[in-house]
């Protein structure tokens, strides 16, 4: 049977990413308190194709991550991104894997223990010359306050949910959950699955005395990723639903680069092994 | 060219919905204020299948949308869904129109102007013996402040965007606008596109002063709507997008249906002439 | 602590519905060939509120799906909105569960293994009377051939994604599986998460020789589930997206109800005891 | 009353982009054929703020859209990027405004009329140095035959719907409907709101003829770009919807940036007042 994708191209251009998108697949990534948790990705997964080819083999991709959905994480990206780019005969490759992640959160008085969700996403890319670079990211629902309606206003504040994106490279390993609570902590206040009636007015007060703009979210955030020399890049975004407006309100910081934050594949696969002992 | 859609069937089953989804076209519709207003549609339109055919012909919905694009109003649903009917050999048709509308609307005490947006919905059926019913829908953001929160927490209270959406059958014409503005005064406090901080102080304070749960705000809206004779039937339902939580309070009441709510077709025709004239 | 909830009201109108919406948490369900699949829901819960009191308790709807979540199946939700209405003092109960499904599929010729995904949902009510209305739901992403395209064109014909939806209520416990290999045997041809070049040609193939409209895919599937003494309502829709337009092709067929598929609740916990062994 | 915005702030950080996102507004776009067009926009407006100030003042970008939504096009964006910086006190400012857009399109044999639809984007940034960057985007809903399939099989070949998105940076002004038909004529075939039977024949049999990978269409995409010396960037991705799966086959090509694609405000100034007539 005839192999359309092998036949040569003429057209003298290569492709710099082809494969799938939107997959939908269930896949366990490491969780810090339990060892690993079970969830359902949307997954992305590409290769460059040099000119010479008119096609990649697309049925490829979904056999390796079949192979390799029982544990998907920071930890493993650097092999995955390896094989894809032997197992596609190409020299670049790159995944996007988003899915949801719960922690358990006791409610802050009652401890009424529920389960909080996170949109998670890790994103990896391999190029030529063996440089692996890794992107973590989390998306963090939390409360704000408006300093401006508190201060103004003889009653009251107005306060809404929102919604805070971090991306960040690292040099060592970094569990989702610790980007996680950075965040939650540079909120006006966290949000919480179950809170009971003594739990919301602890929220509500903790809130009403701690109001911040979009503006002082990721300002607060980034203060403490530029501390932190585990972080060798980021981009964070705050975005509220405003309760006075159909629109929202956004600030976004992005870190000029520390440092190159792609490491060689050898270096990957060294903290791969050892990383997760030492800093979970 | 052999007409497939056209040949017997011999499956023994009726239709009872056949045509065209989430057709993105340019419509004009009805304006209170201006007359009318142009905005972007998603669009079904659906005819029932006798069983004796295998199939309908698609295109001839389009083509009648593409007739009727200057205005798609409540006033000219039962000649439409007549002509569907007509043009496609069905004995009952249904359409759903589905867009973005905007009001004009001054900022509280600055009167600051600017556009607020909506999401409107008309929904229309014509039976067999021509019986035709009508739904109007509006879907509208509004803030609300927590009743329990406020009366526990030393200072503040927690409140969000929320939306709440409202169908409602009729015997005469009733503008969108109406039951946008009976929505918005049930809620703590309307949303607006513009507020200076005078604006900001005032729908803080107006908040503040009027917290009111999902299920007030939906016995407030069901309370007029009662009292309402021109109402025949209702829907209503309030979603909070929790400010202290990643999920959504929800409450939502709907009518016993007074009376049918459906009219012969020719009654309508006879408020299409006439009703927007008397009732605007 | 003052119990604003609890507080009398004066309005005189009962809420129909009242709770929590779109909660997504971790849940297990049932599996058809490994007896559990871990998957992530996105869960609605509601009770209704005599006219009496202001307001429900949003916290124990989470406190009790934090309890029930390691097997959310059609054999536990009877127990589940039995729960409802006494932790939350109602005489009716509604849970929505929407979550995505996973079954391992072989490729038809290479038997390369993949896992296809569904989205699946179960909506149960309990009533004041203690009867209980369940329904299971599936969709099904399928392939189309265009009957007419083929019939007219001198090579080829049009063929797309579908995408079917089949909702139905039934006396004796049904797998999710069944389901979706019903929908799937009526589709031009199923699909597929991997398909090798030998398995590619053979559901183009397949699909070629099996042309269908959306017409005759519902006409096919509700065929089906009227023969089938144990389904006693259906509803079916199938939806095109169109490879040659950009708005979709959709067609429904919704039974008469056979019989009330409203079993009283002790019925419901007799069938869960010994349903699944019976009927897997 | 204090405005807690202006406030002194002593992180000591300033913040890329602050301002509004997701705001929904009615606009006026440019129309190659009729002159304008109206329309509903999505938008987000941001500058950045210096590191000595507490807030931006949210306000101001809707009063700056509620002044300019007559004519929002790449004609005007440098003099809107131009006043949000003055507006707003801001060394840089940052405009996307994405919005569906209509062309009328005839069926190719029986030349009925129909609305076709593209969501296309226009984005602009004007940096300290005054230097303003232009990017226009369409996605072009499009009909692609596998070239694989074909050839394998016995009879027919899976084809489906598929979406080509591409951004462009350019010289001088260019139509969304030159890029749109750009794209259209790398397809399989194109897409068309109306088809008759006889055009259905011809659409079948046209991209039965002219089968494509997503390698193909971006390549193809690309040539044309490159041959055009008015362009001076652009990304291309063309994505299947699969009909033999439930994922989607991807591929993209980036250029090499050719020329800067900055130009200084007063060109663009220069170009906007000339550039219209003379390109269209």
């Amino acid at each position: 049977m005839i192999d359309i994708q092998s036949l040569p191209d003429h057209r003298n251009l290569p492709i710099d990413k082809v494969g799938i998108k939107n997959l939908r697949y269930p896949i366990t990534v490491l969780d810090r308190a339990k060892g690993s948790q079970h969830t359902v990705a949307t997954i992305n997964m590409y290769v460059d194709l040099p000119d010479k080819y008119k096609g990649t083999h697309m049925s490829r991709f979904v056999e390796m991550l079949h192979l390799f959905r029982q544990e998907v994480s920071l930890k493993k990206f650097a092999m995955i991104l390896d094989q894809m780019k032997s197992h596609l005969n190409a020299e670049s490759a790159h995944i996007e894997v988003t899915f949801p992640y719960f922690m358990e959160k006791l409610a802050p008085i009652s401890e009424a223990p529920g389960l909080m969700d996170y949109t998670c996403a890790i994103i990896g890319s391999s190029d030529a010359a063996g440089n692996v670079d890794l992107i973590s990211e989390v998306v963090v629902p939390i409360s704000s306050v408006c300093p401006c309606s508190k201060e103004i206003s003889e009653g009251g504040a107005h306060n809404q949910r929102g919604e805070v994106r971090l991306s960040i490279r690292f040099n060592r390993f970094i569990w989702m959950e610790d980007m996680i609570e950075l965040v939650e902590r540079c909120a006006s206040c966290e949000v919480y699955s179950i809170l009971k009636r003594v739990d919301e007015k602890c929220v509500t007060e903790r809130g009403f005395e701690n109001p911040k703009f979009v503006e002082d979210i990721v300002r607060d955030i980034a203060t403490r990723l530029k501390a932190d020399d585990n972080i060798t890049w980021f981009t964070v975004s705050a975005e509220n639903f405003e309760s006075i407006h159909n629109h929202s309100a956004y600030a976004s910081i992005t870190s000029v680069e520390r440092l190159k934050g792609k490491v060689l594949i050898q270096d990957v696969y060294d903290f791969c092994e050892t990383g997760g002992e030492t800093s979970g």
